[in-house]
C-alpha cells in the first residue's frame, strides 16, 4: 500500500524541480528579466556544462559491474518494438514518412531520465532506482541520441538532394550506402553519392565529437569501469572541481526547461489533435511497450514497476534540440516537452498507484 | 606549525573555484562559446538568483544568538579608519574627491567574503570561520553595500547638478539635506534641492527594493532569528526548493567572475601605477587596518588571524558592479577584481603562513 507519507516524499523530490522551472518561466514572462539571447546563453551553459557534468556524475557513480542486463535488453526491445509499430502505422496510413517515424520514436521511447527521472524514481523506489536509471542514461547518451543524430543527418541529406524520405527508405538506416545507391540510380551518379555518404558520416562524426554529452557519458563509463574495478576514487581536489559545477546541474537544467517554455510561442504549438497523438504516444504507448518487453524478458516486481515508470516520464529535451536543429516537427517535440512537464506529476502518481496495486 | 597537509587542504578548497572560473574564461576567449549578450544573461542569472540564494543560505545557517560582537565592531572600526585615512590622503594630496574616496574604500574594505572567503577560510581555520564570515556577509549585504549605493547616488546627483564633489562634501554623506542646501546657495533655489533630495532617497529606496541581495540577506537574518530561537527548520520540500538553485551558486558565481574577466578589454585596465595603488590598498592597507582595529578591540589568537585573513581576500564583485553603474573609476575596480583573483591564492598563503608564526 502507498501511504500518504510516500506521496509526500515524492512531492518533496519533485516540487523543488518545478520551483526552479517556474522561477525561470516567471523571470521571462512576468519580470522580463532575460532577453531571448540571454536565455540562449543560459541554455547553452546548461547544455555544454551542467548536463554533461551531471551525466558524468550519474554514470560514473553507477557500478558498471552490477548492471542489470535485463533492463538494458528491455529498453532495447521496447525501442525496436516502437520502431516496428511506428513503421506499420505510417505504412498502413500511407501518410508521413521517416520524419514522422523519428518524431514518434522520440516521443514514445526517449523520456527525461536524467533530470526528472532520477529524483522522482529515487523518491518512489529508493536509491536502487538511481543506479538502474543511470544505465538507461548511458544508453541514451551513447547509443540512442547518436543514432538519432545519424538518422536526422541522413534524412536531411536526402531532403537536400530533393527526395522526401518515405517509409521505404527506412531500411536504409542500417545501411546508408545502399540508401545512397538508390539516390545514385535516380541521379545516375553512383560515385557522387558515395562521396556524399562519406560526407554525411563525417558531419555526424564531427557533431559527435562536438557533443559534450557524448564525451561526458563515455568518460563516465570509462571512469566507472576503473573505479569499481580497482576500488579507487578521485582525489578530493578533482572530485570537488567536478561537483562545483555539477551540483547545480539539476536546478540549472530545470531552469533551462522553464526558459524554454517561456520562449516558445505557444504551449500547444502543434495543435490539439497532434497534442493528443503525442500524449498517447508518450504516456500510453511508450509505457505499454516497455511493460510488454520487460515482462517478456522476465522482469518482475519492483524492477518491472521501475521499468514501466521510467517509460512514463515526460519527453526529454535533447530530442527536441535535434528536432529543432533539423526542423523535423519541432513544434510536436516542443509541445511534448512543455505539456509533458505540466502533466508529468499526476501521470507519474497514477502510474505509481496503479503499479502498486 | 603549518603542515603540507594543511596546504593541500587549502588547495582542495580553492582549486575547484578557479577551475570554474578558468572554464568560463576559456569558453569565451578560446572556444567563443558565448556572445557578450549571452554572458550578460548568465551573469544576470548569477546576480539575481545564485548569489542571493547563496547569501540567504549562508546567513540563515549562522546562529544569530552566538554572534561575535567583537568581530562586528572590528569590521566597523576598520571601515571608519579606512575612511579617515582616505579622506586625509585625498585632502593632503589635494587630488581626487569623493569618487576617489569611494573607490579606495571599496578596494580596501569590501573583500569577496561570500564566494572566495568562506570556502578558503573554512579550509584554513575550520567551520567556525564560516559562521564568522557569515556575520561579515550580513553587514556587507545589509549595511555597507546599501550605504555605498546611497553615496554613489548622491555623488551622481551632485555631478548632474554640475558640481564635482570634493572632499569638503564628504560631511554631507551623513546629512544630505545640508549638502543640498549648499547646492541651493549656489543655485539660489533651496526648495528645488529639497525635492531633489527626496528624489535621491526615492531612487536609492527603489534600488534597494529591486536588489534581491538585500532581500535575501534580510530574509536570511529573519529566518536565522526564528530558527535558532524556536529550534525549528524548514520542511524538506522548502529546504530543497532553495538548495536546488543555491547548491550551484558557488560554481556559478565563479563562472560569472570568469566570464567577467574574459569580457573585459584588459587585465590591467587602469594602468600599472593605479594597479600598484590598488594592490597596496587591498592587500596591505586593508588587512593592516583590520589588524589594528581587531587588536584594539581585544581580538586575539585564531579570531585575530581570521579577521586579518578575511581582510586580505580579493575585492568583491558587487562594488565593481556599482562602480560600473555610476561610472566611478570602474577600470580600477575591474583591475582589482581580476588581478586580485589572480594573486589571491599566493597572497592568502603568505598571510596564512605569517599569521601562523
Amino acid at each position: 500500500m502507498i501511504s500518504s507519507a510516500d506521496i509526500y516524499h515524492i512531492f518533496t523530490a519533485i516540487v523543488p524541480l518545478y520551483v526552479a522551472m517556474i522561477l525561470a518561466y516567471m523571470s521571462v514572462k512576468w519580470w522580463k528579466l532575460f532577453t531571448p539571447e540571454q536565455c540562449a546563453g543560459i541554455n547553452k551553459f546548461v547544455a555544454k556544462f551542467s548536463v554533461p557534468l551531471l551525466s558524468f556524475q550519474v554514470i560514473s557513480d553507477n557500478n558498471l559491474y552490477k548492471m542489470n542486463v535485463k533492463i538494458i535488453l528491455a529498453d532495447f526491445v521496447q525501442k525496436v518494438l516502437a520502431l516496428i509499430v511506428l513503421i506499420a502505422v505510417v505504412k498502413l496510413g500511407s501518410r508521413g514518412g521517416l520524419r514522422s517515424i523519428i518524431t514518434g520514436f522520440s516521443l514514445s521511447t526517449l523520456p527525461n531520465t536524467l533530470i526528472v527521472g532520477i529524483p522522482l524514481l529515487k523518491a518512489m523506489y529508493g536509491d536502487e532506482a538511481g543506479g538502474l536509471l543511470a544505465q538507461i542514461v548511458v544508453l541514451q547518451s551513447i547509443v540512442w541520441y547518436n543514432l538519432m543524430l545519424l538518422i536526422f543527418e541522413l534524412s536531411a541529406a536526402k531532403r537536400a538532394s530533393g527526395i522526401t524520405p518515405t517509409v521505404e527508405d527506412l531500411g536504409d538506416e542500417e545501411d546508408p550506402e545502399e540508401a545512397q545507391e538508390k539516390d545514385g540510380e535516380e541521379e545516375a551518379q553512383t560515385k557522387l553519392c558515395k562521396s556524399k555518404t562519406v560526407l554525411i558520416f563525417l558531419t555526424v562524426g564531427k557533431k559527435l565529437l562536438a557533443n559534450p554529452n557524448t564525451h561526458a557519458a563515455l568518460l563516465g563509463l570509462i571512469w566507472a569501469s576503473i573505479r569499481f574495478r580497482l576500488k579507487v576514487k578521485f582525489p578530493a581536489i578533482v572530485e570537488d572541481s567536478i561537483t562545483i559545477l555539477s551540483n547545480g546541474g539539476l536546478g540549472m537544467s530545470m531552469f533551462s526547461i522553464g526558459l524554454f517554455m517561456a520562449t516558445q510561442p505557444s504551449i500547444i504549438a502543434c495543435g490539439i489533435r497532434m497534442t493528443i497523438v503525442g500524449i498517447v504516444l508518450k504516456f500510453m504507448a511508450g509505457p505499454a511497450l516497455m511493460a510488454a518487453s520487460s515482462a517478456a524478458l522476465g522482469l518482475r516486481g519492483r524492477l518491472l514497476r521501475m521499468a514501466i515508470m521510467q517509460a512514463a516520464l515526460p519527453p526529454g529535451v535533447v530530442p527536441f534540440v535535434f528536432a529543432k536543429e533539423y526542423n523535423v516537427y519541432p513544434d510536436m517535440l516542443s509541445t511534448g516537452v512543455i505539456f509533458g512537464m505540466l502533466i508529468a506529476v499526476p501521470v507519474a502518481l497514477i502510474y505509481y498507484l496503479v503499479l502498486a496495486l
